[in-house]
């Protein structure tokens, strides 16, 4: 049976168990709302480890005040049995006051990787992204944790972070999941009518069109950004917020393909946000 | 014999086999230029747990542009010596390469706290002092970490982040340790000529000024600071950064004496800046 957990001091009295036993332990952080992407984490950290974690949190601190906090899917009985079934051995569910208790003023941050990307629309989007997950990485001490690269930019900021602050957890990536069309799972997928869903293709096939321009031998960044943007054009209605060939590693713009860059992009439907990448090796 | 160890990597494993011991570890974080008041945390360390470390790190991050970084008193030996004299099992003393390779750009900080007091003057400095702090936790692990009241919004804004950030390690401030005569101990004192020796009087004897108003009965914040600047105003050279009458845990100014409170101030004798502060129960 797969347990929830829902305090900070019973989750760091099972996480100090299994170090007296000692077990590793694998830990995957969601905000619910589970899909097929999570769960394949939630898999891999069940092959690689002894103990599977996965939190269950919507965080405040990663909105914005005009986003989707209060509409975001919460459903947490069907969560419990999602990741049970792939394999998590305990949910953990904190509430906002075991999380950001009165007085609450600390957080982490970064000079220059939160400000490229989605960091440029979603301002101290990922100065709450680091901070609970440098909280949850205290609470769960994983040796190992799982991050989609579907939040490709979320994946890089935490790495370094793990990386410059020593936070003693391998930091593992793995591929997007996509639907057999090639859109990218993500929960806010839900939100989409009809219309919408029809029209988020043009995330992943500027990307796939973006890759072809690589294959095909342009080296041009501005070439490939522009035959990606074409393809969004199509839909009159998205709403771009960037379609960028980045560094993986710093996320700069890239001038002229040499390495592996990521293909990029972000843009509204309506009131829902879609983002997808592709990483491409020359 | 106390281990002088340099590197992250050396002082993960080591603490590592005192966890497979089921070793406590105590820490005592410094800046080096190790006076009593350093070597009375490192003795009451060695007193509370199995294993005692030392660091020794002048750390750039916490230093502003204009600030004495360059001449700040480095004698490695010497604190070698001494910190072995009080017990210390190691001494970690990380190069700045080692702490902030190439790329580094994560930091912590927090919302009013590095505002207050000494942080008005010092802008960006309990950044680096929290930032350096986590990562040495994250490094050493220890069960119990010691800091001197002496610097005590530094104990307050760390105290902050471990609860926070949940950073499992027990965070114990200990009384400051004067000089007969009254003067805080501190590496700065190294600076004092014969004159700011003298000078550098009036910072304790402002507070012993300012408790006997609180004590005989003055519950008027302005009042009672006025008391106590009246005493530093008869050292004409001194430059006064602040003198206040603050509350412990939020350290935001008070206006009337109800409970404990901390009497702190802050200036500059010459080139060297000196701070000392006193908590009193009405």
């Amino acid at each position: 049976m797969t347990r929830l957990v829902t305090t900070v001091e019973e989750m760091q009295a099972l996480r100090e168990s299994a170090r007296v036993e000692g077990k590793t332990v694998g830990f995957v952080p969601t905000m619910g709302a589970l899909h097929e992407g999570h769960l394949s984490l939630v898999r891999r950290a069940r092959a690689d480890n002894d103990t599977v974690v996965v939190s269950v949190y919507v965080n405040p601190f990663q909105f914005g005040p005009q986003e989707d906090l209060q509409r975001y899917p919460r459903d947490l009985p069907a969560d419990h049995k999602l990741a049970g079934s792939a394999g998590a051995d305990f949910v953990f569910a904190p509430t906002d006051a075991e999380m950001y208790p009165a007085g609450f003023q600390t957080y982490v941050e970064q000079f220059t990787l939160p400000k490229r990307l989605c960091g440029r629309f979603r301002p101290g989007h990922f100065r709450g992204v680091l901070t609970v997950v440098l909280k949850l990485f205290h609470i769960v001490r994983p040796t190992r944790s799982y991050f989609g690269q579907k939040d490709y930019q979320q994946s890089v900021v935490i790495r370094r972070m793990a990386g410059d602050l020593h936070c003693g957890t391998e930091v593992v990536t793995l591929p997007i999941v996509r639907e057999e069309d090639g859109l990218a799972m993500s929960s806010r997928n839900r939100y989409l009518g009809v219309r919408d869903r029809k029209d988020a293709l043009c995330l992943s096939e500027a990307l796939v069109i973006g890759e072809a321009a690589i294959r095909n031998g342009e080296r041009k960044a501005s070439a490939i950004v522009d035959a990606m943007r074409e393809r969004i054009g199509r839909v009159k209605r998205a709403r771009i917020d960037y379609v960028a060939c980045v560094d993986p590693e710093t996320l700069a713009a890239v001038k002229t393909v040499e390495g592996t860059v990521v293909l990029a992009l972000a843009l509204h439907l309506g009131k829902t946000r879609l983002i997808d990448n592709r990483l491409v090796a020359p």
